[in-house]
């Protein structure tokens, strides 16, 4: 019934009614769904305005889709081929031992490649449908806020909890649908459907990341720099990219990104719990996470639906009711989790794992809120030091984002020690599931994370808007204030977003480990769970190179990513200043052509995308097959530590430099048009490529990595014994991909061209 | 008569001969001293100035005596006392066979803590002897250079060599005259030897970057940027401290950082040596690399003497010159190298280690050129963005020190990887040892690297005293291009020194390895060398926990260097505008007090020291005792990994955006006072701290964390059987340091009293 010979009937329905759960969650969406679409979409001119993001929004969604889907195609079936090279494990042998061999691994190579395309799917509909509903909120929005402050808000957070209640549903539909059928045998499928969600998540937040900030940058540039015209100013030609680049970036980058941490922690957690009860005999250790998942959907329906504005219509109320909300939904589960581990784990152990997991998240939010609050030193350092000019500023600004990459990594490995202490005296497996158990434990509230965070575009989009249709003051002041309690929530978000990775990360790294014992032992390559016996040793050179070359690449992906914005920002300050002078536009007499500069957005974000994710997924490949097993073990060990230091860094120098610029915006050291606000200007251009699209990047990076070194562990142990097939399949592998970026590349080329003779 | 048994007569013969050329070197710089001491001083204006330098650099290396020696007096007796905790090895008790174990102790006490003191008071020679020097060349440059360019380059070069031959000839004479005093128990005392080199180094290394960026961002921001005068104009307050502030950063720290890292390796060098010695029963092992030394003592000799202008007199020759005399050096050692291999080692790999040492030095010298020279895409890039404003230069310079740093981690895994391939097969303490060798290789040139480096500030300085002195215009222009040529070797010794750095850090680890290991032989903790067969593993939870805060610590550091200077420049730019607001001054009638602004630099750059002094020194004994020595090992990894990535980040980033700046001074892009220009003056300004202070701290902090847990190992495995005797000592240690900082603390800031009162 299970996939599970011995689950007891307690195990069986509770693991259907976490299924129940999460379909629970994806029909609170669409309920919200329906409540959303029944409020009115304004005046014709807002309309008009909504319409030209909603195309601009469905055609880089388009385009997105039809650069991956090559790529996804190929995978797909090098995922299904994957079994014809490796044999199906034991656990495959036994959950299907009514079938001969060749049919289990005909069900295996299906499973996986089924499960890769389902996790793809469900990572670009996270996305994809997030996104869209987002462009469908936004006006609601801003009609809304024409009558009520609280209506307002009540729209804005429910169309930001429809995209949260479908990172969650999903992934636990997913994760619990493929135990459900593979039951022990379901960590090898899990990784597919791991694989196919960061792998979208990868390119969502990168092109995302390249979009948003090549038109931000570029728009401001032009705009605010040179024209010396307000923000979100029709005349401007990238004023619409601008906008669709907050749903691209924020709300479909940031979902997929979270969804994809939220997919990888279950994988991790079932790989590693697998192997707890190949240790113990009890089950318990792999219905735990889903159920602890379970609990986390429902306690974020509840707390999401508490979110909704008070009679008084104040600004603070907002950000406070959206804090009930999570505050809410964290006491449910944390009261759950306790009964949960009392009267079905009888451990104690397992409580304190899930609950350190939510400290977590509380804790790297006080971090993040200390470095990039307005109300606190670093900030305010940062503003005073716009005294002495833009360098001073920088300066200060580095100097807090490498402190904080600092902090960070205390409380990641605080994180881990706690893990140590709470099962100490077990053996490395347990502890390794207790870092798992976190991870999952930090993403319980999913739901109330995404929604915090799409609300943030939500709001951006719905004050761009009534400064576009030219709204009521008042309306306009309500979707400002609605806009500063979003750029908060954002925030805090993607603070949460880099510890979520680099926990789940290090979850993947630990199931790595066993992995690779596992089936070094059923290959007969060494006595039994050798890896996890002799371990990643640094102190072997071969081990420590990994080690540098892993701590390489994250230093080159984020250079990569850097460049990128800057030249496809540089192609929309060709483009907007070209068209300002247009005669008329400056008088507002002539529409600017807004496609054109989403046109221009859109190739760009895709252009980049297919080199980067190929560094992504060839690297661990290829330095797996140069340095062996423990050579890829350090090298996975290098990516996870110069991708956190540069992630938190990045992200926080951005955030601070962006706060400094507001807080002297809203008057300190001369205001507006001052020489501190100047400075501090320089300082938020320097840092939003850092914070929205090379510091996330990074994100989706380390996963990826991880994943695809999961993935190929067991070929790449077959391959120490020199299998001719095995370099054959690999070197087809390669050819493959690199037909696949060149496919891509032509094709973005060919549509550049046609873009480039138009200038 | 070595303290080698078995020594053979030509074994016993080499190494007084290395001892003989270590004093042949220091005879050299002597030679050379006494010749530049005859050159003319010049005119009353110039001697004016030049003595207000030299009491400003008088001034600063006495204040900073004060502050170390009560440190240097703790640790003496700390090292002398730590013999009583642990008792001496085996080694140690087999070279004094003769004595009681009691007396034993007590030479080996005696021995270390007067190695301490050796490489302290040597690297403190090194720094403060050059320094000394330097100011002493100066004025003669600038005088020589009335009458002609070959007499100025050849003066400038070598009085930068005499820094050059002492740091070769001091290294090299501390550590044959200890292994001749030790035999096979020096490596133990050799550990003094070189934390007190690392321990100096840092002090110089810390408090001279602050010192040379507060001086020099402090005089521009208000004279250069505020006032608009031109750099070195006698009426900025701040120029004489700017002037010193060369001297004591690119001076005394370069030198003393690089004496670190030429001491450093010899000790993981003989370290490692002695474990093959142990394997192998040959004694070669450690006789190879003091011969490799003495070689290159003996080349650095003929090399830097054939450095000479020619009658050509034309600037592009000076570099020609320079560099003629590098290559001399290098193809002399290389050909000495494989004489050695074949005919005394007789085998080819250790040829190969100390080559691929000195080609490493080569390709480190080529990847910062491409990264940093005005010649290549980089810098050009970064001038290019300048047309878009500060924003977009800082982001592309931002995006090229990752960019470089992602490659450096590769040329030092290739580095390593060579080392591996070089002895296959074989274990992995031949690997380490090919490791070390290659850094005893790549700093075979130091006397070149040395003057080279020292050459910049000597020129730099004639260039100043030319200014403030207003010599005639020829002059002028010879030591503008003299300066131009020193900025050039400047930078490419940067490289190098960052370089060696890793390399002798990575040494360092792998002496580490060993060493623990033995010391957990003999004290029966476990079988014999058990870590290294076990390794440092970091699939070990808690050596990943270390893993991670090692990497936060340079970030920790990087941070708090920044904002030292950043607080000290303030101090500097209030003292400057004070100044310029008497009466008279700004007409030139009125003289600026000079020494108040030294005195706040010299003040300044102390301050901070202790404290990140102890971070190093307390940081590994903490974690060693919290997370045992497997995670003390991977605290040195996470160290070594994020500080690599930070330090080639920081010095590429400041070294491009310094060169973008030069570039558009030269006329590019609308050339001096364009927007281009201002926008890349605040590139320059950031990076100025970044590449000049930050980034060279990390190098001597990487090697005194190395150290520290050198010397603690065996004190760290005897607490792991829980010593009370051993907590003890620790806790009084930690009281006695703690002591130490609040005593400097509170004559710095007591000193700073008087300063704020005059305010």
């Amino acid at each position: 019934m299970l996939g599970l010979m011995n689950a007891s009937l307690f195990e069986a329905c509770a693991i259907w009614s976490v299924l129940g759960i999460a379909l629970m969650g994806l029909g609170y969406a669409l309920l919200l769904r329906s409540q959303i679409m029944k409020y009115d979409k304004g005046t014709a001119k807002m309309q008009e305005v909504w319409n030209a993001i909603r195309l601009g929004a469905d055609a880089y969604l388009r385009r997105q889709f039809k650069t991956i889907f090559p790529l996804i195609f190929i995978l797909t079936v090098v995922l299904f081929l994957s079994v014809y090279v490796i044999p199906p494990n034991e656990e495959a042998l036994e959950r299907f031992k009514n079938f001969s061999p060749d049919m289990v691994r005909l069900i295996v190579g299906i499973g996986r490649a089924a499960a890769f395309i389902m996790g793809a799917s469900f990572s670009l509909m996270v996305g994809q449908f997030g996104m869209r509903m987002a462009v469908q909120g936004n006006v609601r929005v801003a009609n809304a806020a024409r009558k009520s402050f609280s209506e307002a808000l009540k729209i804005a957070y429910r169309t930001g909890t429809i995209t949260g209640m479908l990172t969650d549903g999903l992934g636990l539909f997913g994760g619990t649908i493929i135990f459900i059928i593979f039951g022990i045998a379901s960590p090898d499928v899990l990784l597919g459907f791991g694989f196919g969600g960061t792998l979208l998540a990868l390119f969502m937040r990168v092109g995302g990341g390249i979009y948003t900030k090549a038109a931000d940058v570029g728009a401001d540039l032009v705009g605010k720099v040179e024209k010396n015209i307000p923000e979100d100013d029709p005349r401007n030609a990238a004023v619409i990219a601008d906008l669709v680049g907050d749903n691209v970036g924020d709300c479909a980058g940031m979902a997929a990104d979270i969804f994809e941490s939220y997919e990888v922690t279950i994988v991790s957690g079932l790989i590693l719990g697998l192997a707890l009860v190949s240790i113990t005999g009890e089950l318990k250790w792999i219905v735990f996470p889903l159920l602890v998942r379970g609990i986390g959907v429902f306690s974020s329906i509840i707390g999401t639906y508490l979110v909704k504005g008070k009679k008084g219509d104040k600004k603070v109320d907002a950000f406070a009711s959206i804090n009930r909300g999570f505050y809410s939904s964290a006491a449910i589960s944390v009261v759950s989790f306790f009964f949960l581990a009392v009267f079905y784990m009888h451990e104690w152990r397992a409580f304190f794992s899930v609950a350190a997991g939510i400290l977590l998240a509380i804790v790297i939010d006080e971090v993040t809120k200390y470095f990039t609050h307005t109300h606190h030193a670093p900030v305010k350092e940062i503003a005073a030091s716009s005294k002495t000019g833009a360098a001073t500023l920088i300066l200060r600004g580095l100097s807090i984002g490498l402190e904080s990459s600092a902090w960070q990594f205390v409380v990641i490995a605080l994180t881990i020690l706690a893990a140590v202490i709470i099962y100490w005296g077990q053996s490395v497996v347990f502890v390794l599931y207790g870092v798992a158990m976190t991870g999952i434990g930090m993403l319980t509230l999913t739901g109330n994370n995404v929604a915090m965070d799409s609300f943030g575009p939500i709001a951006d989009n719905a004050n761009g808007i009534g400064e576009m249709a030219h709204l009521e003051p008042e309306a306009r002041q309500i979707m400002a204030d609605l806009d500063a309690v979003g750029n908060t929530t954002k925030a805090i978000t993607k603070g949460v977003a880099i510890g979520s990775a680099v926990i789940a990360a290090v979850s993947l790294f630990g199931s790595f480990l066993t992995d690779v014992s596992k089936v070094q032992a059923q290959m007969g390559v060494a006595e039994n769970l050798r890896l996890l016996v002799t371990g990643i040793r640094v102190s072997e050179p071969v081990v420590f190179v990994g080690l540098l070359l892993g701590a390489a690449l994250p230093c080159l992906f984020s250079s990569l990513t850097i460049n990128s914005v800057a030249r496809a920002a540089g192609l929309i300050v060709e483009e907007v200043r070209r068209q300002f002078h247009i005669p008329g536009l400056m008088e507002g007499k002539v529409k600017p052509d807004y496609t054109r500069a989403v046109d221009i957005c859109t190739v760009a974000a895709q252009k980049e995308l297919v080199g980067l994710a190929l560094i992504a997924v060839l690297s661990p490949l290829l330095i797996g097959m140069a340095l062996k097993v423990e050579g890829l073990g350090g090298f996975l060990a290098g990516v996870i530590i110069s991708g956190q230091l540069l992630a938190v860094f990045m992200a926080t120098a951005g955030g601070a430099w962006d706060n400094a610029k507001k807080t002297i915006e809203d008057g300190l050291y001369g205001g507006k048009g001052s020489e501190c606000h100047k400075a501090s200007v320089v300082g938020d251009t320097v840092g939003d490529p850092l914070k929205d699209t090379s510091g996330p990047a990074l994100n989706p990076m380390i996963k990826v990595i991880n994943l695809v070194s999961l993935l190929a562990a067991p070929i790449l142990i077959h391959y120490q014994n020199i299998d001719l097939r095995v370099i054959l399949f690999m070197t087809v592998c390669v050819v493959v991909i690199f037909g696949a970026i060149l496919y891509s590349k032509h094709g973005a080329l060919s549509f550049k061209k046609t873009n480039d003779a138009g200038f």
